[in-house]
């Protein structure tokens, strides 16, 4: 593609209101275009980025059997009755009246209208598994988009719903789609995690998350580089320790710590590891019961993990902390609990602590070398209440934790039978009787794969596309176009060896200055240029460079396209 | 494609609701499924003949220069207001509002937008002339959807815009996409006219629609067969009679015709032709003027060109012919009209004639013989008023016009600069002037394409696609597969030789009864059908007929690939 037939709109500075380096860089290399709160245009150069990384999940999703339809984007409300989703969806849903007054909505996601169709068109396990997927506009209505196509209101996804007779096939699909994920996001050239997730809103059992890995991503990724384990840091187990409650060395004793409230501080006054505090904290549940969640003073509560064993979990006020314990917020403890009516859960960690030190329920005062059994009941109950940090044990027991950021891009679900009993869709197994159909759900951000990827691969010049999903895979510069035959020949005769061998180049024809020309090359992340000049070509040369690479390599005209070809071929 | 991993779901009977025969075919087949009025999902099958015709659009639009984008579904009111069109587009916009209570639209069409990007990203003379499109999910709420994908509210458009210095520009490129129009129609393998078209609501200048020609077409064309002439019904130019008007034969004279008000009643009541009685029509203008529109008494009246002369045009009431006729409706003609204050306008057919009949102005009576200028005045205009009919003159003079009916495919627009006036998108000029920019707008509708094409193309077996966008090139239909090994290693073999080939084969595996594959390929339209069975394998000979043949040939297996190869070569 020459320059001069394309459109090419780079910007020197970003809006100020891009705040992370993909939408930042997204707009300076002309990729998008705002339009509105949350709504992106895509310009040539970015959709070319977006049809790629469409062609490689439309190919893989072929590949492992998945049937590709597409359902409307409005879809009427009825459906979402049917599963109790109307009004459980929320304000992310938007919502529609036609020019009769009736309700529909655009659409978030597909459940329920591939289930409709399902039901119609399955009537007997013959034809069961099947999985049908689609690549599709999606809009959310988040209440604060941002980060250009990160977090986009409109948004392209690919989402897949697979059917099947019994838990054992849809596993098999399941693990199937895992792979294919895999494989999918590999050929994009992007460092990924599958995790163990949540399921969330969506429901059913099963659940992985991917995460591309950059620094600058939303969640937080426990994973043990021993073994496959990975997971959400709100999900990842963290173990009892390894190693038993050390045996009691000294007498319990009153210390004096004013103005001393937090673990680290208390830690720093009286010249022990934080790790030898206690942490109490005071909850309650919906029915305004009391309970004293103990943790390491190193340690965060994972809300989620509490929420299991204190229904409705919510931190207690200061007003029902001077109830229970007078006016001595920061300094309270486990002693004294059971006779106050609260009821004590110790994290794993904590119940395996001696010698520790903790508030006294007196102010500014703390007590040091307190033990369990000794001077106060062992926790009524011992559970994993707290998030994993780094060097934890995995819990698969294959080595130590490490933590990573990741941006989800896909998710896959067992969503098994909630839609298909909801919506009555069964299927008459051999013997004739009706059965709910097994259901999975599997998801890809694919407008959001391009921003993940950017984020996970750029420097200071630009984006550094891995090959599969940059927009071109070389681009030819020619210094002085307009000026020198010799130039123009070169940089002819180059952008027809390289077209005849199949490259996906882009010309740049503008005869603009080097500095614009190569700038615009760097920003958009193209990974090989050829740069054609007078000079070299005095000496016969022309100048090859990998975008990752440091500097120009300056070969002979006629081994350019051989070594273009390789260094696409060592590129990620 | 084996069918065992893909999706074919036919129906024996089309639903009731479907009233056009592509509408049941499409039904039948299992390409589309209703979710709701006018939204349909598009199953396995139907969704590979879309993504064939958006194929041939997007490649020959690339082709033409035409730089892809991807605009948002979900429009901002705000733009909309900028052009006047949020209140002026009517009902068929699919208003919306958000989370935060903000104006949106799902875009039924996208000049607009374009607008709003071209406006921020072009600067100069030297960015143009550009030509930005793209294949989108568009929405219009139309008030009464019907006819399945034919008029759909959610459907799939391909929209071009193009922005130029000036008109000479805006023409080269209107002519480039009117040739590229013509180009993907005939790659279609589609019966087709482009014909000059009314501008309507979007506005501009020069109009052209395509039509797939079909029986069933609403729209009405008349088109020279001697020339490339061929216009919309309504737009069609009615020249002058090319003999001029006859001498006066006889003195004009009253006669009675009890109960006789209409043209052909009249001419068979006096044995006269039709062609001799004059239609005399009373209308009003906006302002209450009256006109009387005269016509040649088979002749129908054109509102549209009637409305060029006539302010606000509307039929006069009885109550209106009373007072300024007396009681003789259905007895009104031209006689003593500047008397009563009344204007007369004559078709020029109508100017024309000679030795008349006309109503007389009294009831129960005509005029024979009547003569313009010797028994009442020469019209006072005379004018274009009617449609055109069969065997009229070609307005360009090479032939007489034929009428045919057509399906609305296409339509190119010279917009001229009414939306960048509105929005204020310009561009300097060589001495630094700025003006605003000339636009051109041009779309496909992709989906209705599908339907056009069945509508044309299709028999009392189903759907006869051109070859182009056939879901497959080919079926392979296996007898007996389960039974006989030589059935199941021939049809191996075949599907492994024509795969290898490139071509691209559905092969009915399902070992299902042989009259159910047989009806299921002719209904879903496939160009040729290789039949293996038992019987002819004794004899070592295959089945190959194409879809509009009468009968198979039987030929040897060794054979069969080069001769699905010829078939599809010679296939439409």
């Amino acid at each position: 593609m020459r320059i001069s037939q394309f459109f090419v709109s780079t910007l020197k500075e970003a809006p100020a209101e891009a705040e992370l380096i993909s939408h930042q860089l997204m707009l300076r290399a002309g990729f998008i275009r705002r339009l509105g709160s949350g709504l992106y245009s895509w310009m040539p150069m970015g959709l070319r980025v977006l049809r790629k990384v469409e062609a490689v999940v439309r190919e893989e999703m072929d590949r492992s059997g998945g049937i590709e339809v597409l359902m409307p984007a409005v879809v009427p409300a009825e459906l979402w009755m049917e599963t109790g989703r109307w009004d459980k969806f929320g304000p992310q849903m938007l919502k529609i009246k036609d020019r009769h007054d009736r309700d529909f909505c655009f659409g978030p996601t597909h459940e329920e209208v591939i289930t409709d169709i399902a039901r119609r068109e399955i009537r007997s396990y013959r034809q069961l598994p099947i999985n049908f997927y689609q690549i599709q506009t999606k809009f959310r209505d988040e209440i604060r988009p941002r980060f250009g196509v990160m977090r986009a209101r409109e948004f392209v996804m690919k989402d897949a719903y697979s059917f099947h007779t019994d838990l054992a096939s849809l596993e098999k699909t399941y693990a199937l789609m895992r792979d294919t994920y895999a494989r999918i996001f590999t050929r994009l050239g992007l460092q990924f995690r599958a995790v163990a997730a949540d399921t969330g809103a969506i429901g059913g059992s099963g659940s992985h998350e991917f995460h591309v890995l950059a620094d600058s991503g939303e969640d937080a990724i426990a994973y043990c580089p021993q073994s496959d384990y990975a997971a959400n840091i709100e999900l990842a187990e963290a173990l009892a320790p390894a190693t038993p409650r050390a045996a009691a060395s000294a007498a319990m004793a009153h210390v004096s710590t004013p103005r001393t409230t937090s673990c680290a501080d208390v830690a720093a006054l009286l010249k022990a590891p934080v790790t030898q505090v206690l942490k109490s904290l005071l909850v309650m549940s919906a029915d305004n019961k009391p309970f004293l969640l103990l943790l390491r003073g190193d340690h965060e509560l994972n809300e989620v993990k509490a929420g299991k064993w204190v229904e409705g979990l919510r931190f207690a006020s200061d007003a029902e902390i001077n109830t229970l314990f007078g006016a001595v917020k920061g300094y309270i403890g486990p002693m004294g609990a059971k006779e106050r009516g609260i009821t004590v859960i110790a994290d794993r960690s904590a119940a395996a602590m001696a010698n520790f030190i903790c508030g006294a329920n007196q102010a500014e005062q703390h007590l040091t070398h307190v033990n369990f059994a000794r001077d106060l009941p062992e926790p009524e109950q011992v559970a994993d209440l707290r998030n994993v940090v780094l060097g934890d044990t995995s819990p698969d027991g294959k080595g130590a934790l490490e933590l990573c950021r990741g941006i989800e891009v896909g998710h896959v679900f067992q969503l098994r039978t909630q839609y298909s009993e909801a919506m009555g869709l069964t299927y008459l197994d051999e013997a004739g009787q009706a059965n709910p159909v097994e259901m999975g759900c599997y998801g890809i951000g694919v407008s959001r794969i391009v921003a993940a990827a950017i984020e996970q691969n750029h420097d200071a010049r630009g984006i550094c596309f891995p090959k599969t999903m940059a927009p071109f895979q070389a681009s030819l510069i020619a210094i002085g176009l307009g000026k020198s035959t010799a130039v123009k020949e070169a940089a002819e005769a180059l952008y027809t060896s390289m077209s005849a061998a199949g490259l996906d180049v882009l010309f740049d024809d503008r005869d603009d200055r080097v500095g614009v020309m190569l700038a615009d090359q760097e920003l958009m992340g193209i990974p090989v240029r050829v740069v054609v000049g007078d000079r070299g070509l005095k000496e016969g040369l022309v100048e090859v460079q990998g975008r990752r690479m440091e500097a120009a390599e300056k070969i002979p005209a006629a081994d350019v396209l051989k070594r273009v070809q390789t260094l696409l071929e060592q590129a990620p």
